[in-house]
């Protein structure tokens, strides 16, 4: 599992191959996301949902995703230490993902890395990331069911958190709810739900969604409090997004989404490779640097070569 | 102005042109890149430091970028509040950035927008944004001169900040510092400073950055303090960029940057006009949700057509 991940991972000639071997054997898996802000107890709380899928004889995987830290690793470590959390239980698989710097493309690693999950016959995939930015927002969209973690006492509470991850919200936790401030977090996004404009992007998104307002789940992971109860929105939701039709019609924007990421990114490893070279990029840019040619037409010219006007 | 930036912000057929046209009047502005995390008074800090320029008659543009929420505007609002703050001085020019969502190439349209405000004629160009995620790296990396804001009494104060951002600072800005806490969070700059590993991804920047350690001022900007001092460590380090002759490799990874990113953008704007429609690629989708085909396959098919096996 390990190297198959990596091969993912790393894009490797043979993960492609690899992939296409394993897609008949996905779509089984259940896949949740999880996103809040750093210090929301995110990793508590999905070592501790996993446990409670375990109690039911379900098996786990987990992809942590961190992508404000573009810089640095220390993702094997943690994930060794969150290992003996769960006293190496082969039943919860524990996955961290470097993250690739600018060639982008992550939202669409980590979907294929929750592929590799579900392949290997895992009933539940937990996909967490730091809920911030526009990378968070396209990892957790691939999820079935997103669930933003807000904790009492961080600042302005909710007034904090962006409107983009407060918008994709399947269900609401607040985490850490024996700080004081947790009621009146819940009141926030209470208030906040009654001020929203509808849900969704598009029109089918609208009808259905407006028969789900996202419950708030407290928790004290910490200590394992809620989860059984978090555990049971999950699968309410679940259902939902079966009786609905939703469901159906996330997996195919969610495959929509994905195809075109999954073409930005193979479209520009070959250009890279076959037209801008690293050396023929940084000639390029040398000259446009010093004004001996605009970047403008230097684009076209190479958008020529694929036949583009 | 206005029209320009929004052609350039939508890409229209136009600005492809409009960018070709001013490029040549480009390259004489100073870019300053501004970033930090949510309620460091960025905002505040950047109209200070641009009122400060215009003091010393220097014409300002403003691009405020936040792409932490991807589905909202409000942009508008906030141009004309903070225009409001500066009495309508036609020496400054504040642009807000609406986020684009996934089509991505957020930098590079930032980094366009830049062009039309620097050929313009504006003497400073200030980008600010919020530092929390890869975009944001991207965004600031185009800049000559990257401010980091930190404020005492955040969480866990410098630690909550992650790496990532810590490593492309040129200047560290400790706002808010008449707080308590603001000489515990310089002395954690410093020790951070201590045991960092060397600054820049290539070897050139490694051997010019090893005479730089980025200085820590200290502001309040809502009153106005520090910022002078500010101007002064900017100024200093402009200067530091042309006598080590960073600025010049600087500007020319930038471009080599941009023009990968540029490529990236136009290509898969072409790839879904000509190949991959909207409509196209959802019915794909629902091929490949209900396993009828895989997406790898699909994928090799589309790549075909373009002469990549």
């Amino acid at each position: 599992m390990a190297r198959a991940i990596t091969a993912v991972e790393d894009r490797t000639k043979e993960s492609h191959e690899l992939l296409r071997a394993l897609f008949p054997y996905s779509g089984r898996a259940r896949v949740v996301g999880l996103t809040g802000a750093p210090g929301s107890g995110k990793s508590t709380l999905t070592d501790q949902l996993a446990r409670e899928y375990r109690k039911r004889q379900q098996s786990v995987g987990i992809v942590a995703v961190d992508p404000t830290s573009p810089f640095t690793g220390g993702a094997i470590l943690g994930d060794r230490i969150r290992m003996q959390r769960h006293h190496a239980d082969p039943g919860i698989y524990i996955r961290s993902m470097a993250t690739r710097g600018s060639l982008g493309g992550l939202a669409s690693t980590t979907a294929d890395v929750a592929t590799v999950l579900d392949a290997s016959g895992r009933d539940v995939v937990l996909i967490e990331t730091v809920g911030v930015g526009q990378d968070e927002v396209d990892i957790v969209r691939l999820a079935d069911v997103t669930l933003v973690i807000l904790v009492p006492g961080m600042g302005d509470d909710v007034q904090s958190i962006k409107a983009g991850i407060m918008e994709i919200a399947d269900i609401f936790v607040i985490n850490k709810s024996d700080r004081e401030g947790a009621d009146r977090v819940e009141r926030e996004v209470r208030a906040l739900q009654s001020t929203a404009p509808p849900r969704g992007a598009t029109g089918a998104d609208d009808a259905a969604m407006e028969s789900w307002t996202p419950p708030v789940v407290k928790t004290v992971a910490s200590e394992g409090r809620g989860i059984s109860e978090l555990a049971v929105a999950i699968a309410q939701y679940e259902a939902f997004l079966e009786t609905s039709g939703l469901g159906r019609h996330r997996r195919i924007e969610s495959w929509r989404v994905r195809l075109v990421e999954m073409l930005r990114v193979a479209l520009m490893q070959r250009v890279r490779r076959d037209y801008l070279t690293e050396a023929a990029g940084r000639e390029l840019a040398a000259k446009i640097a010093a004004h001996e040619c605009d970047p403008y037409t230097v684009l076209e010219e190479i958008l020529g070569r694929f036949g583009f006007g």
